[in-house]
């Protein structure tokens, strides 16, 4: 087996999830992720955890859901209970087809979600994480050969978590400090105000409240945005493709948006409710181990020398107790290169420029 | 797919588990039988269940049993929880290599067995049902190439079930009411007490309390064999070939034996306590669907025109109330073929000669 997959497994096992002796840890393993299972069962051996391997196939979901009468059972106990008394969830994603979810009808597979609502919040109550094996279904989504694609991976994956924490650690605290951010760069010159704000440091590990590995971005709630932004970074969204988006705002809200392709798709995004016209996140990628543009948000959001913004919903964990943030029933990300002719400030104070950071080698002031 | 997996899971999930909406069924998912649980969730699907699938892989478990220390927590409750509140168990076995056990050390497999006996308890309190995927694995086991042997798996648990155990009726009700059976063919005369034991109608369905699919046999739990016995169909214990063996039985006991191959093997059995030179079980197999022997003890006993006798312990549904029966560590069936040269007596009336049996055509009078 490559020895990439055991590594995997114990950035996993040790870094993102925390497992300890005696943890009982539910397993979840796509039916192309076999052996990412098997290097992680030999992880929590080792650890002295406990596992039960649950088996996640869109073939056996579809076929479920598409013969079923559509009125689900709600949340059955023998699942709630389960996961209520598990301590971590480990999401060992890896399809064998990734177009199979579309062999159930929509509806019923709304509904399916639905009756599984509880099931869901017990999950996202233990020390969960999700991360993804390498499969050909995968790599044929990204467009690439499955050797290229696992070097993509495993490159996003395999890095020294413990340095990129404590790098990201530095944006978190220029960003927690901070009142107002502005970006700037070819057809955008974008405030907004993160005053009062928490940024999440998020660095592949439970223990920074951070669920998905590969990480590597801080992201914060911004509001009240002046100005213009462009996004370049190709993105799919619900099927349909979107592709340089510029958007204008006024007084903190979406009052003027463009795109070169799937405009209609965009005007369904930010027209959904009055909260998809303000922004819910800023986000800054920070993970040079991702060097391309895969049209994955998982990846994608995470690259360094991004920077992204989301419409729609702001997470919790960076508004102050009390405060409810905005809200909407979408979270949009969209993504800009801010690789070159760019720079982002932090109170007047340029914090990237062209991609490098305050503190890093190769980072001019003007 | 395959029609005959979808016939499969229809048999599976109504003759033998019953399943009616609104169960909670965990279905435990072998690493190669994912095409019968794609047909399983359909079927579960029609008829309004709750499913949960388990991943079980030997692959998976020897990793973990493996680089665990050994020292196994006991039962842990996440899973008892989830056994517990599930009204059936659907195991679908069908592995990917029959030999992966084996890359586990022995004592450690035993030690995480022994920490797992309460979970086991939970499951076999549910309405549990355990059948077999034809895998190229266990084609190679069989050794037969993997058409054929899916020929014989469908052939074996594509019966007319119902039609089936009607017929297996017949039989229990003659050893209900019997007192002694008498088996005689080539090097073979045995007589066995029944008094007050009651048969059990293996009919492959909880409703008959018969947990594997196929199944096809009618048991019973004798007692006070004396006389000789020869099993002529070959067998393996515990890895060891065992041949052509030779029992004889006086007071209840075997005095003597031997084996044409493997007879140290056969020593280690009957020697290994009081409760194995005794008989635990006669069978009888009457699944004319199963038309050879593999050496699988789940097929080979219950085939058409054969007789197996087990030394060791006795199943207690044969039992009268409050009593334990024969007791041993071990169960071993052995199986003697009675298609030609044979007869069976129940209280001196010839109930099965040359494989047919008295309600059949082709039975003959002497």
């Amino acid at each position: 087996m490559d020895q990439r997959i055991h590594d995997h497994a114990e950035v996993l096992v040790d870094w993102s999830a925390r497992i300890e002796a005696g943890d009982d840890v539910v397993v979840r393993v796509d039916d192309g992720a076999h052996d990412l299972a098997v290097a992680v069962a030999e992880k929590l051996g080792e650890r002295g955890a406990n596992y039960l391997a649950t088996y996640v196939s869109d073939e056996v979901e579809s076929a479920f859901v598409r013969s079923h009468d559509g009125d689900f059972d709600q949340d059955p106990d023998f699942e709630t209970a389960m996961l209520e008394r598990a301590d971590s969830v480990l999401s060992l994603r890896g399809k064998s087809n990734a177009a199979e979810k579309a062999a159930a009808p929509g509806e019923k597979r709304a509904a399916y979600k639905q009756s599984r609502t509880e099931i869901k919040a017990r999950r996202m109550d233990t020390d969960w994480v999700s991360t993804i094996h390498p499969t050909r279904a995968h790599a044929q989504q990204a467009g690439m050969g499955i050797g290229e694609y696992r070097d993509f991976v495993y490159d996003a994956v395999l890095r020294d978590w413990e340095s990129l924490a404590d790098e990201m650690a530095n944006m978190k605290e220029i960003l927690d400090e901070g009142s107002e951010v502005r970006l700037v760069k070819e057809d955008t010159d974008l405030t907004m105000s993160i005053e009062n704000r928490t940024a999440v440091n998020s660095a592949a590990s439970v223990a920074y409240d951070s669920h998905n590995l590969p990480s590597g971005e801080v992201f914060t709630a911004p509001e009240d945005p002046e100005g213009e932004v462009y996004f370049d970074v190709p993105m799919t969204h619900d099927g349909a493709r979107i592709r340089d988006v510029h958007l204008t705002f006024e007084d903190g809200e979406v009052v003027d948006w463009s795109a070169e392709v799937g405009e209609a798709a965009l005007e369904d995004i930010l027209t959904t409710d009055e909260g998809a016209r303000r922004l819910g996140e800023l986000g800054i990628g920070m993970n040079r181990g991702i060097d391309r543009f895969t049209d994955s948000i998982l990846f994608d959001e995470k690259m360094g020398d991004t920077v992204h913004l989301a419409v729609g919903r702001a997470y919790g964990s960076c508004l102050p107790e009390g405060e409810d943030g905005n809200q909407s029933a979408v979270h949009v990300d969209m993504i800009t290169d801010v690789s070159e002719d760019s720079r982002m400030e932090v109170d007047g104070e340029v914090i990237q420029r062209n991609g490098r950071f305050r503190w890093e080698d190769g980072f001019e002031q003007e």
